[in-house]
């Protein structure tokens, strides 16, 4: 194991910085992971232009990245499940495993999370990184270290499509092509929806949506209202969603959402707006239609491993952008702009055919 | 059979006539009901006043009423579940049974329910009234009538503690202690709540709540900010409510109703305010708090019903007046004014004694 | 409209006729359907055979035959949803619609059911047949009669789906790939199970099953032991499969499904076996795995319909044999031997191409 | 702290000794307890004269006891729940909390859990024991140090009403009044179950429970018929039960659960019989009666502790006998003839109202 260490740290606003960090010692529950490929997050993003996302401040050095996968480089006491040289996807959160949401089976509520990137806890994009052995996911050898990494926004696919309760023959909306609309379409597609219309303001994410399996596609612009969309909705897809996600957050699209799902059914928001919003409440109260957040996920990497091990869908198809970690500054300026159409930009620690047994 | 069916018809706002109408004809599946008792809900007060409700607006006149219980006169030839002389509850919604929603289990959403006293069907505060004879529910002897007419309030009540998902040991906040607040509170301690706060402007309703058995009482204050009183309900209750349900449906309690609810719990709206709210739906959405309409009720009749019929509640303590039909106008003012501290107000379309075996 | 109604009638054990029947008078709700495609079920063989299932004795003469499509002739006077000309599939039973079953969504417990071919109802192998509007399903112009047809079998595999929690990544095991399991098969891919592995006593059918999408399939001998299966199907599957779903419902695939199911799992029965089984229930108990029947379905036939029409399964695939309804004593004598190979075998009303704008 | 450590000890079949231990060290998330009052459960007797419980053998002396309450007398360096001096319920069992049924919420299906007298784990009938910290629950001081111990039978009872789904109005034929039956008829009656029928084959036990609260029993004579006492629960009931929970677990009554149980009901079982039953599969598949097993307890203690706590529920009275530790073998062969009328026999390691603020 080399000593070098390289590290995307962030030490306050615009002010990311590679630089060399201790190998970090595991306890008998841990591994230690030779990072390889970390994707970028809009978070992360958000991180580096704001300096915070709602109550997560940036008050010290953090180390950035949480889209991740590696292989095992040494193996603590304890771990029965992994062995050195086992290529595997992170979740990247470790909750406290004891009170009652976890017991409850709803970890990603825990109060004392961990959760890589987020203040105070420090991130992946990394050369070694240690992790709960229990939170990495082995990866047979035809997933690629990128798919492995891709499994994090995967998994806030399956979890909000769970929360939806999408199920055969649903009719789903989704608000937002970008990645997280495109993989929650991906997840909306194997659990059954047999109609998925997905929104954008932009065309080239709706052509993309389109060929990912969209059934159908709306173009929205900046003045439309939410009522007037609403029914081009139901015109466009010959039926009214059952179940909406809103991929944005904005106060437009929650809006937009609550007027076009049909009575009874439910409306997810994923995406995290302005923490105030004006909404028609009445409008979906009086048609029980349910409105459910989305934090994260909880017990959904395994799906989605094998929805991608299973071949049943295409993630590959959202990395539009590769960088090695030295390239980490033109990585996020990348991401940040949406440069050359950039759906999700791929950061490489490791040389990016060392631990892809097939082409990542 | 007499001839006289004397009915309070709404003929517009602040336009309420008492008048004779025909007896209705029955077809093979309705009962005729002589009505016995019929209690006031805020709604029929609001279409006396405003006209309307929502999108519901009153352009004819309207028999208005739909509290109800009465005595089984007539029935139809089909009908099997009901002979002449039943005491009944109604339950005043008729649904289509044939669309999606009736199929599923879900008919309170029926986009072509006939409901009494909601433009433009006619209520039942009027001597002879017909009814599907599945939507009335016979009740026993020891039940008295005044009761039968309750269960429409408390079904609403039912509902509202079914949709929040009430349960053993759940720490419930009740926003309201009106009369769908008091019901809410009798069944949410009946399906196993063990710490129930409910807050109110007026604290003479909270010592009744306080009697009916809530666990603990805040009194608000016009001035209070949603965010304190939710510190202040935590102390109180020395616990965060798992479910909080808003029986008053105005910004400031949905509010409230979300700061104060716990990660991953569940806030309940019954109450109907305005179209449109201000609300702080990123706190709700990131600790997926889930917030879900009530409308009206479903399948809820016989649970309300087994819990009278039973003794584990005591509605009767909600009847505060009781009018005779001929004095409707005065019950009508005294339901709308409060008068004497009123909570339910009950008409009586025959002499009180009369349909029940045991006082109402 | 021709006059000519011919109809194949059960008169007893092994007495099936061709017949005249007059063609039925409509009611409001009703409408008149020229049959096209029916499909012949293992029950119809059954009631053939033995003259009776379970408590269900064939005591009169019955027509048979209730997996079927047609074209509406005809339209009460109250139908809404349909107009003559209209392809379309049958749902073969008729609930009460006002009994708590059926007001619950649970219509399909309907104790006053009316359902094809299950005495003492008529079923619809016939040239005119008349249904409750509502449970007659539109085709889309590219959904073929026979398609339509299948939809019954596909339906009961939906709801199998359904009451085992079928879900992404579910790892599902399937006992007997005859036209329920293989339709099982089907709508567990569709609602996103990673693995599932599936079991027979012939080869063949396993083929087909591995064509249709099985990941895993074991060829079982009539000596096995259920509790050596179960460690097969786990080593084969490379995973304990969290939900197993008897499409045989006998013992000894029962007992199967007990063993080989993960703890906390469900164990789905579909196949109607013996009225009574020994069973390893105190394995089931202490892992806590679910136990459920499956009568037919219930708010099934839409999503079933949606999954068809948009491709997303091939059903097609199950039609070995055609025949004309003149045939019908030959149609049966294939289903009934598996002659050929046959899996389901298709009986024709109406010419083939007649109302099919593809080819079936 | 004493060094006396006196504890009972299973070394074989019929072999239970009182012996001393040493006082066990305590890991960083450990508390020490003191222990009060434990109870005897029916597993810790199968102990005694059989020596295993299905798979689980006694192979080594292991402490026995497992229904607990005790006072924290040392706590771990990590642990922020509790301090000295808290007097608290013990729940039995710590998982491994890091599998996927831990995760998922499932805690009660770990295979790693380590449950009290279950060999090949110890119990904590003896004066010092140390448990998990977040496995220990603070008891107000209302609340008894033997009501404490009655929290894990409770327990079950509230895992069974919950696997059951008893909710509001709910109709529950209880099979069996020994304890379980009886805490499971005090949780189903704080669910809003309106109806419950209990059975036995002993008056006194059926008088018990009808004091405790059923509205209905059936005094069952060894050769009844399950068909034959199936009729008799709905006619004594006036309605068929649509929950029914086995507390015995013979195939009797397990027979008897699944003829007696509404369509769509579901039927429970608690009590672990034999491993091999004969049983009418085909009926409870035919109405879709779903069978569920019931496997210690998950996440209930809180509940149940709610309960006793707010005072719904009255646990005292299952209590009949009294023992201090140096009479344990009195005390355990009360427990096993059921001598005196026992119903729950309770072990005091302290002197009996030295940790209880109020009378036990």
């Amino acid at each position: 194991m080399t000593k070098d260490n390289l590290t995307a740290v962030l030490h306050g606003i615009e002010d990311m910085r590679l630089e060399q960090r201790p190998i970090p010692d595991i306890s008998p529950d841990e591994v230690l992971v030779a990072m390889d490929s970390v994707g970028i997050c809009g978070s992360d993003v958000h991180y580096l232009t704001k300096g915070r996302i709602g109550h997560f401040v940036v008050t010290k050095p953090m180390v950035i990245g949480h889209e991740s996968a590696g292989v095992v480089a040494k193996v603590g006491s304890k771990v029965k499940n992994l062995v050195v040289g086992d290529r595997v996807a992170i979740e990247p959160g470790v909750p406290c495993y004891k009170c009652d949401h976890c017991k409850q089976g709803s970890y990603n509520l825990c109060p004392d999370m961990a959760f890589c990137a987020t203040p105070p806890y420090d991130g992946n994009l990394t050369r070694y990184y240690k992790h709960a052995a229990d939170f990495c996911f082995k990866l047979p050898d035809h997933v690629t270290m990128e798919e492995g990494a891709l499994l994090e926004p995967l998994s806030v696919g399956v979890h909000a499509c769970n929360r939806a309760g999408v199920s055969l023959g649903s009719k789903v909306l989704i608000l937002g092509a970008g990645p997280i609309g495109l993989v929650t379409l991906l997840v909306a597609q194997s659990m059954g929806a047999t109609k998925i219309l997905i929104t954008d303001l932009v065309q080239q994410r709706l052509d993309i949506a389109k060929e990912l399996g969209a059934t159908h596609t709306l173009l929205m612009k900046p003045g439309d209202t939410a009522e007037n969309v609403a029914d081009r909705v139901r015109q466009v897809m010959g039926d009214e969603p059952d179940k909406s996600i809103d991929c944005c957050g904005a106060e437009s699209t929650t809006r937009l959402a609550i007027f076009a799902t049909r009575s009874g059914g439910v409306v997810v928001i994923v995406g995290m707006g302005p923490s105030e919003m004006k909404l028609p409440l009445f409008n979906a109260l009086a048609r029980e239609v349910d409105i459910r957040g989305v934090f994260r996920y909880c017990n959904d990497y395994s799906a989605a491993l094998a929805l991608v091990a299973s071949g049943r869908v295409n993630v590959k198809r959202l990395v539009t952008h590769h960088f090695n970690i030295t390239e980490t500054a033109k990585a996020f300026e990348t991401a940040r702009l949406g440069t050359g159409g950039a759906i999700k930009v791929m950061i490489h620690v490791q040389p990016r055919n060392i631990n892809n047994p097939v082409k990542f």
